[in-house]
């Protein structure tokens, strides 16, 4: 794969998982969303199903790995480091593309983020909605010793099986392969995302949060620089140990 | 494929994906029926197996396109449009087919859609309950540009990948590829359908819209033809832009 | 296959079906029980994967139909006659067997179903629930002619798409084709299942009925047998019409 | 497969379904997570997404059974015991494992499991939580034959059909195979869980069970050692009756 393949690969592949992931979480936050606090069920899987989508789309191009931490693990169980940057520089364009996109997608809501009631009907009248969690994560006790355990060991839970599963050859290329990394995506948000809202993938985190800080969003709250560091160590970090145990152990 | 197979597969699989979208619509809003009120969720998943049924069963006849934006998509991505307008005649009339089998099925129900508690037990007495919105979409916030942006973005979502499936060569001839282009309209469901309802599919919104200003259903209200064009719009203008993408960039 | 491979095949796999299916409606309905009241996705998953587990595990013996309207169908689709009465019969005790385990896992919440707080903590003290929707379809608004078609149309939309798959060589041969019908039953649960609960299979009607009129259950309430004919006769018509339409048009 | 190579695949798999379990269970149960209440479909999907996650990394290297009664089915079905106490070890150590690691990720929040409001906010305020039903199984009626019965036939309804399905050749080698295992698992949830928690599995209850009494847990609550018997011995019987069903009818 050539290296504009690769690029464009990630970059539309990962934007398509961020629009459908930070689509999900405002379909479920926002006032006037029919999708309104319809339940971590549906958070999960929205996101699951953004990777299936972006995996997909992106496999024939670049493989599909659409996330630091996949693609730090399989450098680290390969060996082979000289494309990372390729892939990474991709992974981040595209996590801020999708931001923009999903913004897009719900403008009249955003738009709407204010104090009495708006949109047509002006009936919830409940004030603004603080819009970082549609973005990136927060977690829900700020704890970073105990959310940085919680992000490296929610994203071993997603690389070594994609490291054994043999993914390397490319994510999306069998369709029953996308499908079973679809919903192991799900099973991570539903298990392991209660503590921290699992980033798991440092692009899906810093990208939204860098367009969210820049995003003309009525009332939009924090950026929540303090917490950013923690969904970019922790699945870096997870990544790597995904690489050293699948070499250790298989 | 003979232009009378395309009509009817198209037909069949057009009717069958409306049957379970607009029942799923359904179900979760009359009165009277067992999956009342039983969340976005169900919307998502009712809708998403409506196009694993549908394109599935149309596949050996059609290849199951069963929507205008795909079909739209292909032939800007393949040039080839002389059996354009079959594919979106079966299309059209597979959708009104669909909408009145979603209107037998739930017949005591919209025939109970009166002020008075009908139906054997009288119980939830709240009113008729407007049914447009198990026909065609109706957007939470009225905002023509927001809302053709939606539905062109979440179209995008819907073609490009399926595009990049290499589902030309048939959407159901492979249960793979059936299961994963479900899955990615449960996801857009979750993730994008918050604003405007996610009609993505021209034929899906008229064609059911039709038949309800024609259909005897006591108390239906309006059935929203000043929103009309959007819907129909925006997922055409989608498909097009999938297919100048996918040459782009494949 | 032999007849007796197809008895063996279709008790088992009916059973097993019915297990699930009873066992979920039971998960959802009764008082102590982990699932009460969790709604109606849960039903129609707990169904689906009932289909799923069933039509797997008879898959090597029989071809794992389960259900008469399918049987019909096939045999209408390909004028074979001579076995039908092997499936049919195995269909009907598999599916009284599957109720009878239904019974059995929740024997204990059955037991408690009485009118004072039972259990070990007697909490929820509302009285003893109608046991009869945990076995057999309920109609919500009894309209015989609006039941019979609801029941109709539904099982067109399992039985065609079913032919189409070309399941005739076996239900459960394929895991994918096992998944696709799996979740073409969910879809059917959460689209066309208000009005009349979705039979859509006599013997999943029928046999879990006569069960219910001779289990020693406390407070069981009525068997409801004035309305038994119609989740019969309704998915009899509408496999024979599969049948005829996919001869029609395929 | 060598010893070695089934201990480490065992321990990995079933450490990883118990990471998703327990995590899961966690999630819904906990305060300060996102997910808490979020119903019995998380839990089930939760639990079946575990199983695919575990079966589909531990496959190349021991099969992915996961589960002494999954291991005993196939051991009296083949007639081959050599290698069974490599597996039960494994799965034994690797569901001690999994329990731990769920800790961690939810670490935070068990050190919040005190009376009064902590965590950052110090919002809902309503006591410490019991935990063992994080871990293991807890009866809904205390009724040990009831209990018995219900999980003897819940595990058959899982092993019969991995036997039929010619999972001994390895669980997790076809990502379709491992797809239906896994929905196969939430459909147990959904339809069987109700009674007892749905075990089906010695290694999960009992390994998680003994981590539960030795965690330093605020509050933790009773380790429920009085039921412990009935989750290892209902799936110990359940296993073996499904091999000797399988060689009868199969």
């Amino acid at each position: 794969m050539s290296n504009g393949d690769i690029f464009v690969g990630e970059v539309i592949g990962t934007a398509i998982l961020i629009l459908f992931g930070a689509g999900v979480c405002a379909a479920v936050t926002l006032r006037h969303s029919k999708a309104r606090a319809s339940g971590w069920v549906v958070i999960a899987f929205g996101w699951g199903f953004g990777v299936l989508a972006g995996a997909y789309t992106a496999a024939p191009l670049s493989g599909g790995q659409l996330n630091p931490a996949v693609t730090i693990g399989i450098a680290v169980d390969t060996g082979k480091w000289d494309k990372v940057w390729v892939y990474l520089l991709g992974q981040m364009v595209g996590a801020m593309l999708g931001a923009v996109l999903a913004y897009l997608v719900y403008l009249a809501q955003f738009n709407a983020n204010v104090t009495s009631g708006s949109g047509e009907d002006g009936a919830d009248d409940d004030g603004p909605t603080p819009t970082l969690g549609i973005f990136s994560t927060i977690p829900e006790i700020n704890n970073p010793v105990a959310n940085l355990i919680t992000e490296i060991i929610a994203t071993i839970a997603l690389v070594l099986p994609i490291l054994a599963f043999g993914l390397t050859k490319g994510l999306g290329e069998s369709g029953t392969t996308a499908l079973v990394v679809a919903f192991l995506v799900v099973g991570i948000g539903l298990s392991l995302g209660g503590p921290t809202g699992y980033a798991i993938n440092p692009a899906r985190d810093l990208g939204p949060r860098i367009v969210h800080s820049f995003l003309p969003i009525p009332n939009k709250g924090t950026s929540g620089w303090g917490y950013a560091i923690i969904p970019v160590a922790g699945p870096l970090i997870g990544g790597a140990l995904s690489g050293l145990i699948y070499n250790a152990a298989f």
